[in-house]
């Protein structure tokens, strides 16, 4: 290698304007420093495809003395992601400057080779409804949640089902030696369960309840749709929903639901591989309305279904019938739940949807309901996700409002544990900062745990402490918090179905209960954790500090998940006029608050001047 | 071998008085017929272990111009079993005369060497009572029957367990990857439904009502007893059970309860493994009232157990301790249970419990109620079961009155379905009423199936015309009837679990009720279905005819599982006066009746003169 120097660091504003992910019609302006002159080349590469290489230009030396070179870029036809990369020619060869090896952004590295690009994601903005951005989300396993009967009855037991003796039973599955599932097993919550739960919901400072799928299906989980018009007779009627959304609506709770349009259930009024509904389905005859929907490789028994599941054969999202009948007819599917009273969809598998179909929806959405959301279940960075060897169009514009933020909870998880350290959660962070769109960014679902993963309280191996943590984070950092039913009672569980375990209504943590209704309520009170703009503050090794700031006010957060006391000394000469102690604000009225002392698995919020 | 012929027939009054088995005292004669002279000895093998070897006397030349050799042999101090053959010295040889090599009575065979042995049952008379020798007994296993509750829920659900969704559902076994249960499964039966349904039950023609265990245990099948005293709450209360007893004597129908005595549950007030009961348990300490009933290798964890099943650890059935607490205290269990109604014990796997202990039950139960009756579960011939290397005691007149009747289930069913002609069902029928002490043999209990076996239904392929034939050979040939809930409603199924289904109380076979509750109500019109001798009549190689006859009264049974006609002829002159058609009686007057004509798969009972 040649003894030159380069830098480029993409979340510094002296190397690239603006910051992270561009609305289109912006400009970007890139730069790079060399410690010696040479020709210096940017290499870019569309979303669609085009690649072109364009010299910079030199200026005159402003960073540190170094030799800077300059490019700027429209973006009028650039919608998607661009990446680029540098190529610097010096003395005969050719170097490169590209993003460093995990792809994180910021301080990048240099290649012989081959560089990983840096990335900008140019987007048409759209503004997430703040009732979406500035809320919390309590999401509800229905089954799992509450039995609103008076008599404590199961309504409408499905036949072949096993239900629970007891509430407090642990879950199971019921299989058979094959390993396919039995006899499918409820607990018997419904939708009465949860309007007789609302005010219970609320008092944690919820303004948002996402229910895992409630139409008819077979399993307790629903994701197997046997009908999407109706909800599950076992969990209730679509008037109980109807009025589950009006109850809700009078305490200023709103209602998503989940969607799972990539396959169906094969015991459904579509495929009706049982002959279980009266009208022909696609398994039963190629004359069915529904026989387009699907793929079958060998008619009726051979087709396509999701992971191999035989009962939930994949649909053709885009064949005409199956789009009209879920998203573009007057009464189509999407149109109807929302004009029933829900608020936004949660698209199950988003990774399996055609781009076009999920733009379909959101249009549709916003046809009926202009405040309307759109979520997607997306488990890695949704900016570059490539799924089925194609990358993905959820955040330019016209499609999510929100994703699922499985990256966030990974790393929140395994900075409490210990297993990676405040730096590299800053950069993982980081880079997710820099990637989405600012709206989505601030509107990802932040969640610490769900029905398709372990309880965030037995992830952290039960230790209390680190659990205030992790909520802190999860009510104080950008994005949505979700609060999976139960977490809040102290629920714990590793994998499906230990994560869907009964409510413990008898049996609430009220430790755990308070810290999250502490958390959420002085979120919903402070405009400057739901709208603030997020800031790293500093970073020592072990312990975590953060910012928020709107207007005038600047919050910062200090997270210390090891047994150990760190003094925090404010730089910029910033002083302490506030500290969350105790849940409550507590005003300090000593002048010199210039330090901050905070024990181990403790946290500090404190609002500076 | 030499060329003399030799013949005994122990089921000919000619070689052997009396028939069968003999009361105590009274005097056995043997014959043994020759066609040439020689010396002939008899060995005798006792009970107690003596063996002797008794020359025979010749007599006048009286059977078919043969050579007859006599014995006559006190039964003064051999109560238990006889076992005989003979040993005929002939030109310097010795040759034997016993069994045949199926050892099932009748004709036997010659042998160069160990032969096998004739038995001859000695026992101590007594009387069956009347109630069960001549009744039809409805088995029922409680949580499959009929929830009596009104608002059909099910009492008390037990922790951890399944309750099927609805009342159709087919059963399963929920099990662990051990392969252990991982929840019991429960329909939700209880006594409340057997009350509601005596009704029913009594117009079947039932008389009795043996139900599988009641006490409280955590399976379904509660062979796993974890308090003996107390009815298990999912079942109901003992005031409910004195209430079922109560209401069942109104209407002339007596209660059999199941006794498990050769085990409890390890979850027990007794074993107490869990601690889920307030005393200390056998498991817990061995200061324990109750360490003494068990056996351990290494306590705790490893301690013998009912065929490895450690939910299901063995008692020592001996032990002062537990042989007080069951049958000799004043409110022992077995005294408990008959004074609150019961008139009967049936003792599961009697094989495993000692022959003391059986007697101490029997003795104990005539003390409360002379008229109390005890059947034991043994799936042989019960009259010569080793068990354990120890030949069992069941029928010497102090231990039980009835056993189940296996042995006549399977020939019944290996008889219809083809697999045995008539002459060998009738070499193993008379087997057994040889073998057996009268009273006993007629009070077999004449299981078709229960909660252990397939469903006879099933095991006839559910062919309705073997299923009939069936059923009109339990309700006319010796033995008590026993009825397994649901046979009667045509209800199917293959081995536990598939044999336990709930009862089909809404789609009830109409053609398979009528015929039991005809059946069962003609049995209890004539007495001498009940009371009168068995004869075999005759015996064509594919139909089977049979008497049964009562002071001056005769009827015949013919069997036909074949798809063709016969006609039968009567040899002694005897006529047909009543036929048994479409189930009622028809008064023949035709005085020339002599013969009978009867179709593939049909039967005929018919009054002769």
């Amino acid at each position: 290698m040649t003894d030159i120097r380069i830098f480029h660091d993409s979340h510094s504003l002296e190397y690239r304007v603006p910051f992270g992910a561009v609305k289109v019609l912006e400009k970007i302006s890139l730069k790079i420093a060399l410690d010696k002159s040479a020709s210096v080349y940017i290499n870019l590469s569309y979303f669609d495809g085009r690649k072109e290489e364009l010299e910079m230009t030199m200026l005159d030396k402003s960073i540190s003395d170094n030799y800077i070179f300059d490019i700027d870029l429209e973006t009028i036809s650039s919608v998607g992601i661009i990446n680029y990369y540098f190529k610097i020619v010096y003395e005969s060869n050719n170097i490169y400057y590209g993003n460093n090896k995990e792809s994180l952004g910021g301080i990048g590295c240099v290649y012989d080779r081959d560089p990983i690009p840096y990335q900008i994601t140019i987007y048409n903005e759209r503004k997430v409804p703040s009732w979406y951005k500035e809320g919390i989300i309590y999401q509800i396993f229905v089954d799992r949640f509450y039995n609103g009967n008076d008599n404590g009855r199961v309504n409408n037991p499905r036949k072949n089902s096993f239900i629970y003796a007891t509430w407090e039973d642990d879950p199971m599955y019921v299989k058979d030696k094959s390993g396919d599932i039995a006899k499918w097993d409820f607990f018997g919550g419904n939708l009465r369960g949860v309007i007789k739960k609302l005010e219970y919901i609320k008092s944690l400072g919820v303004s948002i309840i996402y229910m895992n799928p409630i139409f008819e299906a077979v399993s307790c989980h629903k994701y197997d749709t046997s009908d999407y018009e109706v909800i599950d007779k076992m969990f209730g009627t679509n008037e109980e929903f109807k009025e589950l959304c009006e109850e809700a609506k009078k305490l200023e709770i709103r209602v998503i639901l989940d969607g799972v349009f990539s396959h169906t259930g094969s015991d459904s009024k579509y495929f009706n591989k049982y002959g279980n509904y009266p009208e022909i389905g696609a398994y039963e005859s190629k004359e069915s309305k529904y026989y387009s929907w699907y793929t079958f490789d060998e008619y009726p028994h051979k087709y396509d279904c999701w992971w191999g599941f035989d009962n939930q054969p994949n649909t053709q999202e885009l064949n005409d019938s199956y789009s009209n009948y879920i998203i573009k007819n007057e009464e189509s599917i999407i149109a109807k739940w929302i004009k029933l009273g829900a608020s936004g969809w949660r698209l199950d598998v988003a990774d399996e949807l055609p781009d076009k179909f999920i733009a379909m929806i959101k249009e549709k959405m916003l046809s009926v309901d202009f405040e309307s959301v759109l979520i997607g279940e997306v488990w890695e960075d949704a900016s570059n996700k490539v799924s089925y060897s194609s990358r993905r169009e959820y955040f330019f514009g016209k499609e999510l409002d929100s994703v699922t933020n499985y990256p966030l909870r990974d790393i929140i998880i395994q900075f409490l544990i210990g297993n990676i350290e405040s730096k590299y959660f800053i950069r993982r962070l980081m880079s997710l900062y820099e990637n989405y769109p600012s709206e989505n960014f601030y509107s990802c679902m932040n969640l610490l745990g769900n029905h398709d993963t372990e309880r965030i309280f037995t992830m952290l191996g039960q230790n209390i402490y680190l659990f205030k943590l992790a909520i802190v984070m999860q009510m104080t950092l950008p994005g949505v918090p979700l609060i999976y039913y139960g977490d809040e009672a102290g629920l714990t569980g590793g994998k499906d179905p230990e994560n869907r375990k009964a409510f413990p209504w008898n049996k609430i943590n009220e430790e755990v209960f308070i810290i999250y209704k502490t958390l959420g309520n002085l979120r919903n009170e402070e405009e400057v954790l739901r709208k603030g703009e997020f800031k790293i503050i500093d970073t020592l090794q072990e312990i975590l500090i953060y910012e928020r700031n709107y207007k005038d006010k600047k919050i910062i957060i200090i997270i210390n998940p090891k047994n150990k006391e760190f003094t925090y000394e404010f730089k910029d000469g910033y002083r302490i006029i506030r500290e969350f102690q105790n849940n409550k604000w507590v005003t300090l009225t000593n002048k010199t608050n210039f330090n901050i002392c905070i024990k181990g698995y403790e946290f500090k919020i404190c609002e500076i001047v």
